[in-house]
């Protein structure tokens, strides 16, 4: 249970972490909560991965990140880069030369463990090279794949603790070269084992925090995995930027995760759609309404919240909050509302297309 | 932020509170969370709506819900409790007699105000019928139907003070006719207002508490705002049997429901499911498998954790929490792993019946 001073209000104030930059985007010391995704094309596909790389931002990350798995991969980045506004985060392992590759491409941010590669001598190159550039190096702890001796030590369990404390080495081998603009993931498929890591992780350094649930599964239950992990640490204050993680075209895991952040007040505009469940009182066939009115104003920047619900009785009063809402009532007609007054009685087939109308008005 | 003791568990103690029982369900006082639905079917329908109930419960709910909007639904109510071996709650809104049919009827539970049921001497022989049939009664406070007078008491808004004062009115009404059996819901569509209203609740009472976000939206949006605000309750130990609203099947309701519980660990048995995202190391088209494993799978009783890894470099590693799992490689081959041992290598297209078959003799 939390204490008296946060129960009226929904979060806990905000761990005070460091702020780094990605290019123009702020992460942590208060910034807003940025939303991450990463490129499913092959890297070595410049035109792919530049047209997926171009929709996700358009669907509103905020950061982006592919994986370098070679040095054809490594030689793109920059015209990646070019191809969006946002930062690009490029995601090495153990190869050191791809990472230096990285940086001279331009990219303006890095995702290496400086434990994996090859020694303090590389680790020494690499922070200095991200140093003269400004770009921040995410170390990303996953439960999945902790050093041995951690785990020895540990009982052989990729505990929560055991990935701090794999954190805390891989800083300090960052710290030793006096690299301190950092973020640090913790991520782990299982909501329990990643909450109580972060939470560790909260208390033992500032770095900012970058939230996941690793290999959370499908759109529909890893949505549900990281909307839990997520949701529990960002009430908490704890987290500066997230990625949902979905086996899934990666625009889902941007839709999850601002969804996530709009649900907890911590992203603004857009839209905010409600929708009755329908019980035995609806004589409508709502629901395929609702997905496509969802689905059509999902792309609006301006800030509307709509209503589609299922029956007359308490459509209006249920829907009170939104600018404009439907309620389906008997025989073929049903109401259009705003901010719970009826405005008008229209035949039940012309309400879909005039709530779409009402709410791109709203909303412009 | 939590406290140095909680720190080591994902989730608070559970919050103390009396235990209600629903036919034979138990409700609060440290009982399992249960997990609610409701049929969308027409209650007059008895066919269908018998249909929908079974299907429910073969889904894996625990209590099912069916609107009462009039007479006609109140007395099918006895052969709908018939058709399932779960408890049946009716939802009653202003009309004493419906409450009073179904509970002759023998449903396991009403959902009603007593507020709106038209008075002490209506409250009394609701009350005194479902306390000689030991049925409990659900005070279900909305933040869109509040009475008017709480509103205007509250700068016209329906604050979560405010839901929570209706509720203690509506839990005074049946206490003064000595009736306790109750379980409590306060909601809203709006995350925060659901969670605060559930943390003051928490404290004004011990009535076991019914979760759930209201009109929560369409499958995957309502199951984001689902999930983050009942993930972020029972991580602090609020909630004692929950609902997904959403505007889909019900029978969606209840997987995710089911999801959400066992991502935080407050439900054992069936499939654990993780997939990595892919990235571009990944060589095979892994998400439609991710998709039908998982759909495959997700009926199995017997408890077994499964991957789908689309590297070979990774997966195996980052799997080895799986039961069983496999791992897509380079040129048409892949790995079977299992607790993170690769057990054979195969060809690819022939990965996903190996592993269905496996996980289904785990899970015997």
């Amino acid at each position: 249970m939390t204490d008296e001073a946060e129960i009226g209000q929904p979060l806990a104030p905000r761990r005070a972490s460091r702020r780094i930059w990605l290019g123009k985007v702020a992460v942590g010391g208060g910034a807003p909560i940025s939303v991450q995704s990463m490129a499913t094309a092959d890297t070595r596909d410049r035109e792919r991965c530049e047209d997926q790389l171009r929709q996700l931002q358009a669907a509103g990350a905020d950061i982006l990140r592919v994986a370098v798995p070679d040095m054809d991969a490594a030689r793109n980045l920059g015209a990646l880069q070019r191809a969006i506004t946002l930062p690009l985060v490029a995601d090495i392992h153990f190869d050191w030369r791809l990472a230096l590759t990285a940086i001279s491409q331009g990219v303006q941010g890095i995702r290496l463990n400086p434990g994996n590669i090859g020694g303090a001598a590389k680790v020494r190159e690499v922070a200095k090279a991200a140093k003269d550039r400004g770009v921040p190096i995410r170390v990303g702890v996953n439960a999945g794949s902790l050093e041995k001796r951690l785990l020895a030590k540990h009982g052989g369990r990729a505990t929560p603790e055991a990935m701090v404390e794999s954190a805390k080495d891989e800083i300090r081998l960052l710290e030793d070269e006096d690299f301190t603009d950092i973020k640090v993931s913790l991520k782990a498929s299982d909501v329990s084992t990643a909450v109580r890591a972060y939470r560790l992780a909260a208390r033992a350094f500032d770095y900012p925090l970058h939230l996941g649930i690793t290999e959370a599964g499908t759109l529909q239950g890893g949505s549900v995995k990281s909307a839990a992990g997520l949701g529990i640490l960002l009430a908490e204050g704890i987290g500066d930027t997230i990625r949902v993680s979905l086996a899934a075209d990666p625009i889902e895991e941007v839709r999850v995760g601002l969804s996530l952040l709009r649900a907890l007040g911590l992203r603004r505009g857009g839209l905010t759609f409600v929708a009755c469940p329908t019980c035995g009182r609806c004589e409508a066939d709502m629901i395929p309404v609702a997905e496509r009115v969802e689905k059509r104003l999902s792309s609006l920047r301006g800030e509307v919240h709509v209503a589609v619900m299922g029956c007359e009785v308490n459509g209006p009063g249920e829907g009170k909050a939104a600018d404009v809402g439907i309620a389906y009532g008997h025989n073929g007609v049903g109401l259009l509302f705003k901010k719970g007054e009826i405005v008008a009685r229209l035949p039940a087939a012309e309400l879909e297309a005039r709530l779409v109308e009402e709410a791109e008005k709203l909303a412009k």
